[in-house]
């Protein structure tokens, strides 16, 4: 089983960013931005409420408050206000979901956030911490072997590992930094068969030729490049053609025998 | 059974604004700003954590995104994007409440929302379905007689009418403006055989030397000033000795046999 | 004389607005949006070389701090502040400008403080004296026969009349407004047909089917639709074969004989 | 001679911080908030107009664009972005020295711009090729012996040596981090010790007791505490006493015989 997440609810104001609408069809968990570093609340309910219309699960895609910067800015803060500051997107986008009848299936951390959460334990440590107080149910998303799936398991928080088809590999298993040469991979055929790898257990080519296994409960999908929309299906139909079940985080994870309460 | 409220967690970054744990001990619901027209992830948190130790009832208190003005400059927006605004700020407070254990009780809009809301009956439905929107035991607080008052009505929104000990009334009811001659009322004694006779129904004297009868649930209590606490602390002792229960709303307008959940 | 003005410098962080490389060899005059709602410094820098690059004359373009409503929203402010706000705005444009070696030409109020200058007479005194204060050869762009021309002749502040080739206006002069039927015009020839009527001191039809004088100095060309660069091409070649001049305000307004200082 | 500085203008909306007005008469330079980490439109024209009246020279004084953290925290930004964002900001300034007839004297970084601007030296290099931007006599403020001083060299930017009072200083003549023991000094007749042994050419003492010389052209009076007033005062007439001519720097650096244009 697996699970396709995208980030969404993007757009702010006036400004649009990407095509939730045609993203929709292709996953199965969307992280909707919180207003911090994208989104605004109207841009959140109608993203929640474009979700629920298409059954995907929600999850709070909460970053630091730097809209001009995209969230990808690195920025220094406390302990203390990490732990406010998710708990207060999140909060906003779960007033939404129940104003729509959903609710919270995961919490993924965004761009400079995801990023330092990843090595620095005590950034992870309020990430998992924050998670765990939305609800004992709430599953944290973010990357496999890190800092942050560490602090998971010392707050007892599900977590679910995010795995990338278009993005290149160090040997440790690490995501090779946008900027480098060969970070990320345009061929769609090769991102195809990386994912059929890592989701039945076989290893990748790491971006220095070795092999190396990865695996994990969710893959991203980028909804904001030109090709999104028709990469996003190409690789939803390799998944079904190969007969893995493509559901919800929650029902992944949570091996609920009924379907997810979305 | 009366109520006495207070604007609370207005303080911003290193900014602070009021003192609210003096007013504490002096009040049975807290108005919580909710970061828009004031108040940060982190103030909102360390306040919803001040009025639970002080057993005080929590409301929201969602006003327009304008922080340099305070939210008292008026703006014109949709009733989805109203809608939306209040969702997002009352939800980010739940999120905090959640967190310490605590609840929602009521909704109070703050500034120009709340003196908009008060004559504008679009402005005031999208109010008062937004507050029923996040949870239909949520009290919505606002002026007697006003359009928010018969919004909520419609809406089956339960309505605390606030009224004001120190504030000078029109003739028919409406707050004298505030850079109006009269306005505010700085007499102590006189502000509390104000709040006496309206809290047993009697009349009060309008700016203009009328008779008026106005009743309400809940009396609002103004922190932001130099004799704050003395005000709050002597109105709440005229109250005592009155032999007048003093009760957070939800207990007031529910007549629950128990206490309280705070 | 004719002059064409766009406004640029919309793009804000990573969300991209309009195309103003593509815009720039089409006008005379940029109006540069500047920070409050829309733009960052990094986009005005980069729309102040670009304009310059072109030999376009440069002009700040100030609105309300509301990004999140791009400045279409109408907000309440005093005189001092309205004044306060566009100093700021202008100033931080004109840094740019002294960077490059550029001066400000003009200033043209944004969205909905352009609107309310144009019929309320403290609001529009304050632009005005704002572009005073910024130096006594900054020219004031705003509707013909409104309370900005007014406040402008008061102040003696050089100003330009702003014309619009693709909307409708009522019988007294005004526009009509976006959401009224009719109010934008879409056919091309028609908005050539009726631009070279107001340039020749022709009548137009106003949207009643009345003739309506209208002249002005500079006509506004949008950027922001997918239409917008064909728009503009089409209307400078037309004015081109008119034979009429298309120079910037500077020039038209002090009728310099040396070339304008870009 | 020497300079006394203060941060001012540093309060936003509602909020106030500090006491410029009683500040003011103590001080030759101030360094005025432009808007991102403190200070609004209103607060800069007032500031300016506050230090005109007293004599008082005008310096920018800007942050990173982080008013919740006072512009405190650390963030990342690219060359460009800082260029950009510091001219921004100054040129905002300008114009309100423009305006009422000032003229911008020093740009002094603020919070965490400045502490990594000491020692990042890149980042010194972009804020010192902003500051020749906004005019070959503004003159940047920062610390002795940084990457900044050394920054300022390499643009042939005309630099003013800060020094505290009121902070230890490391071995190497680094300020002591604020958060470790014994950081700021509280007693007053030591600071004026210090103070007058730096102007004099002598040795002060490092928080280990070593001989340390240091000498500048300004000392940073703060005036964000409950003594600051008393403090000041206390310093300026210290050095009085001891016949040192108190200027602004300007008039200290360029050495110009007539009376500095304020």
């Amino acid at each position: 089983m697996i699970d396709l997440n995208a980030d969404l609810g993007e757009s702010f104001g006036i400004y649009t960013m990407g095509n939730d609408a045609c993203m929709m069809p292709h996953i199965t968990s969307a992280n909707i931005a919180c207003g911090f570093h994208a989104g605004d609340p109207l841009v959140m309910q109608q993203t929640v409420e474009l979700a629920l219309k298409y059954g995907v699960a929600v999850g709070a895609h909460p970053g630091y408050p730097d809209l001009q910067g995209f969230g990808r800015r690195q920025m220094r803060f406390s302990s203390e206000e990490i732990m406010a500051m998710i708990l207060y997107q999140a909060g906003a986008l779960k007033a939404f979901l129940q104003a729509c009848g959903g609710k919270l299936q995961h919490l993924k951390p965004h761009g400079a956030l995801y990023n330092e959460a990843a090595v620095d334990e005590p950034l992870a440590m309020a990430v998992a911490k924050a998670t765990a107080l939305l609800g004992t149910d709430v599953i944290l998303v973010g990357p496999p072997n890190s800092a942050l799936s560490r602090a998971a398991d010392r707050c007892q928080t599900p977590y679910a590992r995010e795995i990338f088809a278009d993005r290149a590999y160090e040997d440790d298993g690490r995501l090779v930094e946008r900027r480098k040469e060969g970070a990320l991979i345009h061929d769609v055929g090769l991102c195809i068969q990386r994912m059929l790898s890592m989701i039945n257990g076989q290893p990748i080519e790491s971006i220095n030729g070795h092999a190396l296994h990865l695996s994990g409960e969710t893959i991203c999908l980028h909804g904001d490049h030109p090709q999104a929309i028709a990469f996003a299906a190409a690789l939803k139909k390799a998944i079904q053609e190969s007969q893995t079940p493509l559901v919800p985080l929650e029902k992944l994870l949570f091996k609920q025998q009924q379907p997810p309460v979305l």
